[in-house]
């Protein structure tokens, strides 16, 4: 595919380019800091910026009518509101993480939720010390589990710790947590490119990673 | 109820005791490396001993002919058979494990296995330095979930830990964990608890803490 | 010895009562909530309350002129103040706890500061719901060790978990982390036996646990 | 520096090209499973490789005349000895870990061995699936710190772990951990170039990290 991307000389920008490029697609438009590149019409565009970015993106899917998988983090309800409103036109996968393990880990908190009525519930995320949010997107993914409910978020700051999440459930006798650790960031473009891939097949719509990990029609 | 008590003396009859006081519950009939003691006839059995106890344990079933709660670790193939035998007499609960969080950790175990095949598995456990079998009866029971392949586990004894159990799930870029930690051994005994009134309830069978938990005609 | 108990029906008071019973020491004088009981004239006097109560705890000390071993947390900067005046005149225990593993801790965490400047510092505490001071006094001893500088501190409140505590120090490619973890209030209870026959033998002065531990003249 | 470099293709012998590149240095030799390239004489050899490559590595640094960085785990008391026979002719650096954090973990595993005579000992380690030796070379280090007593070592296999290592200390009420955790291998390969320029300014001897850390004469 032909692509654009939105962030390009960023952290997880540099590792969307080079998995992208194993897997024999093409960078036609990118966008950063440093400024604009322009060498076609992208297929689709991938953003992997911040919340400042958004307006220049929804510029860009207008421009080229295209799909978009959007990994920044941070968004506030109003740029939500009009990435869904994007969405009527065009296909949208939205997710702060795309870590197949993260998936996982929230439907084991559904689960264990579910089960664990009156325990008490902690957060905790640890990540870089470069990363400006927090918590991080996907500790909000989790909190919006517990809808409603105010879950007490611990954010550490460590170094080059690409994300760590842990949710504990503590009831008088014992604890239960689950944890995810990403190794490095590669592991988040790959599910931005299984992502692309899913875009391109799709309609209009406003989709989760987890509707690309686990189907939606 | 009136109970009847093996291996009154040790680490976890001890909370046993504890637990069955406060519940106004009367120990009846006592054994343990100290010698016997009755005081009556029991309506219950209740075993927190070593699998060298298993043939007195049996004996007083089968004496008393009443139901028994089993919470002994490292029994062999061969003490199960024997114990399924029993049940087709009376009730019996058998578990390593009588904490509600560990129940939660087997649930969630199985789910995640399914969403993460051909990633690594491993299972780690932490208990205090007296504790006799390695790997602990729960590792086993997690093992099982795993029927079949051999999964690797790695068991440590440190002071006075009342027990860790962790399973982690290994992919190229991330690692997916599960953990259950015992803050005290009273949990246990108020699980154990749990399981004798159920097991009163109960005609004859062969029931496991899952059943006491989540229900079993 | 003959001790008095300020907080005697508290969470960390009965597990003092424990102790010192089995080390064959009498209770002579206990005051909380509950009211005040008086059998004799103490030779210490044991503080394990709230800060709400140190004006109580003063008073005693200065009625029957004895040693003082305190373990409230959360204390105020007058708190401190009142307390080192009171040492001018009596001996004086002070800590916000009295594990020798904390201790220790606190020695490793001073060395790993020293080796590794300019490195992220994390603080991570974990302690039981009903737990009423945020950061506990243990994270502010930890704090304490990187003087002036303001060090992230981040503190989870789960079931009944005695007491965790984590140093982190993060450089761009690995992480170090120093780990306490409390198996049971008892530890802090036998701690505080420790500081009591240490008191009884000094004369006036200010002292820390770690004094008590690793010896101070 | 002009260097060779033994196990070129390997995992660690990749992160070794790419360091030394950005530090200017010119790789003109190179040795792996799939050959030997030669384009000069190298002022130092770096050996990332397996045991089975020692002779090799032995038979360059003869031919060369020149220091030795070696980070191949798993080497036998013979291939030891071998070592350092021929650090009485050029110096060599030899260490199963390259980075500072574990230098401060072993700096601190002493400090609290002295202070805790009687707690139980146990040392665990986590590394990616394609880890040949185990328990790690690290893990090895550790034990020796603890010499002669026979301290249980766990060793778990997940993913694609760079490399975690935790040794942990067990009391009857409390548990003191010193745990270390790679985020990724680059941080051995700038352990490697910071020992290879230590080397170049040596005479013979037989080196160690720490001795490149902390000095030695």
């Amino acid at each position: 595919m032909k692509y654009g991307l939105v962030g390009a000389s960023g952290r997880l920008g540099s590792e969307v380019k080079e998995v992208f490029i194993e897997a024999k697609h093409s960078l036609v438009y990118s966008v950063d800091i440093t400024g604009e590149k322009s060498e076609g019409k992208p297929e689709i565009i991938i953003d992997c910026s911040l919340p400042e970015a958004l307006p220049k993106t929804i510029e860009l899917v207008n421009k080229f009518d295209v799909p978009l998988v959007i990994a920044t983090t941070g968004l506030s309800e109003n740029n939500l509101s009009e990435l869904k409103k994007l969405s009527q036109k065009v296909p949208i996968v939205q997710s702060y993480n795309y870590s197949i393990g993260i998936q996982i880990l929230l439907q084991l908190t559904k689960a264990a939720k579910e089960k664990l009525p009156g325990w008490d519930v902690e957060i905790s995320e640890t990540h870089h010390r470069f990363k400006k949010d927090k918590p991080s997107g996907t500790a909000k993914m989790i909190q919006n589990i517990f809808n409603g409910k105010d879950i007490n978020t611990t954010s550490l700051r460590l170094g080059n710790v690409s994300g760590d999440h842990t949710v504990s459930f503590g009831g008088l006798g014992e604890v239960l947590s689950i944890s995810h650790r990403a190794l490095s960031r590669r592991t988040f473009a790959e599910g931005i490119l299984l992502s692309a891939e899913f875009a391109l097949k799709k309609k209009n719509g406003f989709y989760s990673f987890t509707d690309v990990v686990f189907g939606k029609e």
